[in-house]
């Protein structure tokens, strides 16, 4: 069946905490090579049936109303695999 | 900077209680495109330079063992943007 995948980031402009602890955490284990981690959330969708235009637009809708909250997150990404 | 995205879902024959919940919320809401949500997470890694095959297999590491849970997730993706 195919899927459909939302990626939703925190604000490029707001702290994030955890991205910040694991990025601490990075540093303390001497890994040098990243200098900052910040952490999103990614949801599949499932699609019953085919991915139509019109369920594309509704897990827009979805993406921006239900799955994000627009005070600090940003959708980042919505694709259709398999 | 380049950043490398790894995504990280809970593995498929795992219950993702989160999920279920989302996808309830939808049926109730009326929408009938969608059979199930699944939610997993998103880490961007910003690096610090160039991305070498050395980085991307510090980032595969990194991200087997320390962004993800082996017992309950899966490293579905990792991928270089920008």
């Amino acid at each position: 069946m195919p899927t459909i995948v939302v990626d939703v980031m925190p604000k490029a402009e707001l702290l994030d905490p955890q991205g910040k602890a694991v990025s601490g955490a990075l540093a303390r284990l001497g890994n040098e090579s990243f200098s900052g981690v910040r952490i999103g959330k990614r949801f599949e969708l499932t699609v019953e049936g085919e991915v139509t235009e019109a369920v594309l637009a509704e897990a827009r809708q979805i993406a921006d109303e239900i799955l994000s909250n627009a005070v600090i997150e940003d959708v980042v990404g919505i694709e259709v695999v398999e």
